[in-house]
């Protein structure tokens, strides 16, 4: 830490807040962001968004009292300030580091936490269901969610608003906007809460209204205008927006007020604390706020430089990729292609960005998978005008930064939305164009209902490329892509596969936009394998798996990132004069049987590979083959990914732990062909 | 049919309706309607959202020219008349049976079915995606998505909206409004759209505003109030509600106009065919217009007499329950037990609703799985008050409408929203409840995310209830419950069980809501077996199967609705001097490993039966158990539900399709242990 710490010289808890003045406060925040600037720009982490929340979270502590007023933040990457004053101020410098505290609020870390959270969306949901249970159990206690502008496009989020009004309890649900701050204008003004209110019908109805209003309400309006930002937007923002679109869900609409002037914060929640009914406060934010650099020089901030990575970047032109941005996809800037070849952001409004391990993926020389899906949809795009993009709220993550700015006609950011997004591409499809739709694996969960009802059972055309498939590192359970294999398989007709390495992933990927139904692709978070490409461009084939080895004594059918360490485990054993076949199986649907059964048969031993849940995915495809046709063996073992959740560390950590490296492999393998 | 038809003697197309007068198109509109009592009281299917569509649907076609223009129906059980008007005249008469047309649109079925539907919320994403496509390819078709006022709670819709409005092409989403006609005050006015428009700051704001419009804006004012139903609700509607919050998404709002009013309708869509734009058509319906009975006397409606089955009857005290009732779950009006004992409704606003021959099971003297769920939950809560309920929309249909009227406060009816439902439930049970989730099998697939992100990594005790369970029957694929086996078994620390019985069940039931983490059981729709319940109680142990009988020759391991026909089998093959030994599996997670390694050992033959996807359920379990162990069989089989989608038929013709039965388990059977 670079000077004296007043009060984050020791563990802090929210009773240690709650008689400071307003100068201690503002002390406490400015300490509470250096401290998170000091971890973050050393361990990663969600820099821009927690910095934003620094001041809501001490008023928060300082009116209400945690853990009885329970506080629940969505997505969870705006909580660290709330970490830092719920006594985990020396576990945070291990921010993320396996074994140090989680990114994500954690019941299991802290009372202070009350509801896990990792996914967008989910707090108001949660919050709703603990304002109910607090009433049946006649307790008097608040429930405060906190949710961005980014997640409250989730459908679950609106879903969650129209119950909240319907049942009319004791709510309160902080908006943190901190899309408005940046850009103080009429036209973001305008944009908030999702809204669009640039339709001229609607201008013609508002001016009217206002110019009466304007008249009759001088009091009123007055108040208005010496509270907020000015007469205009004020007046707006009362008459025709958000106060009447709140009301009209339920709730009493308070704001917009500064997010980062602790006196307002604090008189507002002392305001709205005896109000006994769902109220929605609105809170302008600056993301990344006390971030020097960033606020000198917002438009062409670099970041800071820091001894143990690269540069934080954001993007010049770009900074705070937001909502409103999101969802204008058919008019985004017409960048040029240069200044889109570096897609950088460090942060996103949604927790679904790539964060500060992720940005030194994208800055080291290092290609990672989701650049080389990226490059390939630009190209192809140019071959194929029926080639449309689509994501949630990802397109720089997803690697589709570039297509976004060379055919903004065809690439669609539909926001947090998934359910949608993948309908939405059923719509295209059937109308004749190939959607590919990039969502990281964890994220596709919440389509799994569209995938098969309006996906498989139409037999449609979409392709899905599912990134950050497998174990993800630092973000832990609530991130992982575990799942896909498992959940994917059990799609009438789709064709799922995943690549061992880059160029098996650009041929898996040219495949997948001519397959005549539906198709996924799953790859991992991360570098590529840096491999020598082959010789000869590879023929992929639906349900044809390759045979990487030769070999009788052992079997080993691996998937995705698991088989080059297979193949490495298996020269390995060929060392010790172990002779291990190596079947990269390319596809868990369709299935290879007749590799998998010709070497299965010959070897009698069979291990399976996969960086994804040991039930349902590649060691359930095999095991039900392998039971069907009755093959006796004399040893099977399948590794993968537990039951237990895999708890925050490196990826490296993480794999070097559930043994899914080449040395792992080798003692599994060993353990396998030795006499028992 | 009972008369003479003008229009409906022969099958009839689109091109047919364009020149008729409005006259001849009213005469039309009660032909079709005509043809569906009869089909629909005979066949079963969804009447009274079917009805309240015929003249949406015959102005559609007059105005617009379908195929080329794109009708997208949501759910798709009001498309009755599109699939009249469409060639399917005669097919008509075999509607939802076997070989006959489908209940929902489908493409496979006719080029007028642009997408094909089943589950709610889907049609403004898919629309929007062929309007976009149609955008791209320079065609200049309209894309129209007819959605109901239950499926617009879905976040799937709301998402889609969002986007929608931010795309602001050329798109008309009609609204099916069949709430507000039936009881046209100012609350059902006030909350259409979902919405709330009752709280005090509104109605202060509205009543200012209104007083003022009405001063400056006289003419318009006159014309809206000529137009619609009186200038009070036209006013309203227009300057605080629906104007400002659809042209807030980017739409323009148009409306509320009589549904059934031909020449209103027509007007209306002659003047949106021009705009290129999103535009938003507010249409008030009636429910089961035109079903005599219906009109004549709608709040003792009691149904026609039918020859083929019992009475239609719709609940008395509410006939209509619509979606404000949905989601008022705190404040249901207090009926008495006696009252809430017949909880019937012929069909519901979103398409999930008990359909005629589901009817035929409640009304029947045949107990339902449903019923025991349901009588379960009323008795429970009396002793339990921690016990809370909740459903998605489905509060009839999954037996809780009782203790809705007993238990109203700890009873939640969230709309169609099983996303927000799952994670509401979690926040409850974070707060020391209960929470059980009634969901139907194939709506939950909708929440998948939920149930692993918020309930499954969280360890809550939160207790699924999963209806229609396997085959439905006449809805076809899109209502199968054929994947929640093998997406459940995924979710880290689930119980996941399925009882052979209704006596079971309850057992089961019993235990769900006392075990220490989360859990799931799954049982079908239909009636109960009616056997004798046992001597004494079953003690039903997490992972512990059932030995129901003896045998040495071959192995059944069964679960849920598939044990007792397995059972049947095996006393077949008994007689036949073959002892099978018949395992009542009970749960695939935890799996009774040592009573499934124990029988196939002794038998080497094992014969697998689930009413589930053959792929990661019951027979994914087992086989991944079989080969870890690595136990040679001399035999293994699987039965189940197949990729290949079971279209519509009775469960009864769809079991002895698959070979589900007795007698299909017995043939399967002799064929495992033929030598071969």
């Amino acid at each position: 830490m670079s000077r004296e710490l007043t009060f984050l010289n020791k563990d802090i808890y929210p009773e240690d807040v709650k008689d400071l003045t307003l100068e201690d406060l503002n002390l406490l925040a400015s300490e509470i962001r250096q401290v998170i600037i000091d971890v973050v720009t050393t361990n990663g982490g969600h820099l821009a968004s927690s910095l934003g929340a620094v001041e809501i979270i001490v008023a928060l502590h300082h009116v209400f009292d945690s853990p009885s007023d329970k506080i629940v933040f969505d997505v969870g990457h705006q909580a660290y300030a709330h970490k830092i004053l719920t006594g985990r101020l020396k576990g945070f410098s291990a921010l993320r580091q396996s074994g140090g505290i989680a990114g994500f609020p954690r019941r299991e870390e802290s009372s202070f936490d009350s509801f896990n959270t990792g996914h967008s969306s989910t707090s108001i949901s949660a919050a709703l269901g603990m304002a109910v249970a607090r009433d049946l159990k006649g307790e008097k206690h608040k429930v405060i969610a906190i949710i961005g502008d980014g997640a409250l496009t989730g459908g679950m989020a609106l879903e969650a608003m129209n119950h909240a009004g319907g049942i009319n309890n004791n709510l309160l649900v902080i908006f943190n906007d901190n899309r408005m701050s940046i850009s103080p204008n009429v036209g973001a003004i305008s944009q908030y809460l999702s809204l669009k209110f640039t339709s001229p019908e609607h201008i013609t109805l508002r001016e009217k209204v206002k110019s009466i209003l304007k008249k009759i309400m001088p009091q009123k309006g007055t108040r208005l205008i010496r509270r907020f930002q000015g007469a205009e937007e004020a007046l707006k923002a009362f008459l025709v927006s958000p106060s009447s679109f709140l009301a009209a869900w339920g709730f009493k609409y308070l704001g917009p007020i500064d997010g980062h002037d602790l006196k307002t914060l604090i008189e507002a929640l002392r305001h709205i604390k005896p109000l006994e009914r769902p109220v929605f406060l609105h809170v302008l934010t600056t993301k990344g706020k006390g971030y020097a650099p960033a606020e000198d020089n917002p438009l062409k901030f670099h970041g800071l430089g820091k001894p143990k990575g690269p540069e934080l970047l954001i993007d010049p032109v770009n900074p705070f990729p937001s909502l409103a941005e999101k969802r204008q996809s058919l008019i985004l800037p017409d960048k040029k292609p240069e200044e889109a070849s570096a897609p950088l952001v460090i942060d996103k409004a949604d927790g679904k960005s790539p964060n500060e391990s992720q940005a030194k993926e994208l800055f080291s020389p290092k290609l990672t998978y989701t650049d080389v899906f990226g490059s390939f949809m630009v190209k192809e795009a140019k071959e194929n005008p029926l080639l449309v993009a689509l994501t949630a709220a990802m397109s720089q993550g997803t690697g589709l930064g570039e297509f976004f700015h060379l055919y903004p006609e065809r690439a669609f950011d539909v926001g947090i939305a998934e359910q949608h997004a993948v309908t939405f591409a059923a719509g295209l499809a059937v109308s004749g164009f190939r959607p590919v739709v990039a969502i990281y694996s964890t994220f596709l969960q919440r389509s799994f209902d569209q995938l098969y009802h309006d996906v498989a059972l139409q037999k449609l055309k979409v392709f899905f490329a599912v990134d950050r498939a497998g174990l993800v590192g630092e973000d832990g359970p609530t991130h992982h892509g575990c799942m896909d294999l498992s959940y994917l398989r059990l799609l009438p007709g789709f064709v799922v596969m995943a690549p061992k390495d880059e160029h098996e992933q650009l041929s898996m990927l040219k495949l997948g936009i001519t397959l005549p139904g539906p198709a996924a692709i799953r790859y991992p978070r991360g570098p590529v394998t840096g491999k020598k490409p082959p010789a000869q461009e590879q023929i992929i084939t639906p349900g044809k798996g390759e045979l990487m080895k030769d070999g009788g004594d052992l079997t080993i059918i691996a998937i995705g990132q698991s088989v080059w360490p297979a193949f490495e485990a298996a020269e390995a054993l060929s060392k010790k004069g172990i002779e291990a076949a190596v079947i990269n199986l390319r596809f868990v649907k369709p299935l290879d049987e007749e590799l998998i059964l010709e070497y299965a048969e010959k070897s009698k031993r069979v291990l399976t590979i996969e960086e994804n849940n040991l039930i349902g995915g590649l060691a359930g495809a095999v095991s039900q083959l392998l039971v069907t046709k009755r093959l006796s063996l004399l040893a099977f073992d399948s590794m993968g990914l537990p039951e237990e959740p895999v708890l925050h560390a490196s990826q490296k950590e993480q794999r070097q732990k559930l043994g899914l490296t080449s040395e792992g492999i080798l003692a599994r393998a060993l353990a396998l062909v030795s006499p028992t």
